[in-house]
């Protein structure tokens, strides 16, 4: 069964592959709106860690839309809820059986409703799953030291391929390199450069 | 690391501890009460399979509280959702660094929510899983029929070794024959003989 993962080059979406290359044929999918070459960081991961790869380009009006959305809240949990789900959208239309994220138990953002999974797997016959989704922090935590060689690090310099690398540079664009640190708290991200199969 | 998966020889308990063996030192863990010989069925399908084993006593008091609660309700859920908390309790308390189940997405009972999750993790310094907790129930079907060999047939029939099998007999000693058929729903069940890995 062929099985796209949507991915980021992080520590989650790559845990998710894992979890599920037993049983699935699985293609590392990196969802982009053609603003920055992000994504090609995403592509290298794919490469050093051994699985197949593509992306998947997004509506370039959905990103100014999470943009307006992240200045009227003054944060940037809804801007990247309503890219999660065009992204998921978007993978449950290419040719897989099964798509799959790195959402886990504690996420705050992004998150799928068991409803939303429901709807998603109905509308598109097409399997959603997210492996992560039965995992604590600390759980996530032991795997990843366990099995994935990671860089860390704050956001600013962490290069990979979310979506927040692109809604920076479109903000920076429009409104300016300070807008950024307004927008988005400095937060620790995770980019990852192998893995130790067991 | 150490994980203790709750066990009944059924497809979804089986497919939680193959999702997860790649990562842990898997034990699959049966509770029972002691009122009959079931466990040894998921004793038998655990080293077909090849995995170790292990049983685990619950408490007789928990098993005739739920009886007394499926009577009252004249339905099994609640009976059984209240045995399944007492063994992740059980569980927890053993020598493992995680525990795990095999609960999905669309279950009805058991459920273990996220709040419920993070209590019984912080109580007692475990790490709980539900591998199963981000699969539909097509998406558990479709790895179900390509890595497990497994039995099917109406709930009587099947020799599994979930709590139900022994509610029944208890409600059968106390209350006859009959009692278990207007208590517990006629439903098919599933006992695994084998596995197919990738």
């Amino acid at each position: 069964m062929e099985l796209g993962v949507l991915y980021s080059g992080g520590k989650d979406s790559t845990l998710a592959a894992l979890l599920l290359e037993e049983f699935y044929d699985v293609t590392l999918v990196t969802a982009h709106f053609g603003i920055s070459d992000d994504w090609k960081h995403a592509r290298e991961t794919a490469d050093a860690i051994g699985f197949a790869f593509d992306r998947l380009e997004l509506d370039p009006a959905v990103a100014h839309d999470a943009v307006a959305q992240i200045r009227a809240d003054g944060f940037p949990r809804n801007g990247i809820q309503q890219i999660h789900q065009h992204a998921l959208e978007r993978l449950a239309r290419q040719e897989f059986d099964a798509i799959a994220d790195g959402t886990r138990r504690d996420d705050r953002v992004p998150t799928v409703s068991r409803a939303q999974a429901q709807s998603l797997e109905d509308r598109h016959d097409v399997d959603y799953i997210a492996p992560l989704s039965g995992f604590g922090r600390t759980a996530v935590d032991r795997v990843v030291e366990d099995r994935l060689e990671v860089i860390a690090g704050p956001s600013e310099e962490i290069t990979r391929a979310d979506y927040e690398a692109e809604l920076r540079a479109l903000i920076a664009d429009e409104d300016g390199h300070a807008a950024i640190r307004e927008l988005f708290p400095e937060h620790d991200q995770t980019y990852v450069t192998g893995v130790h199969r067991g």
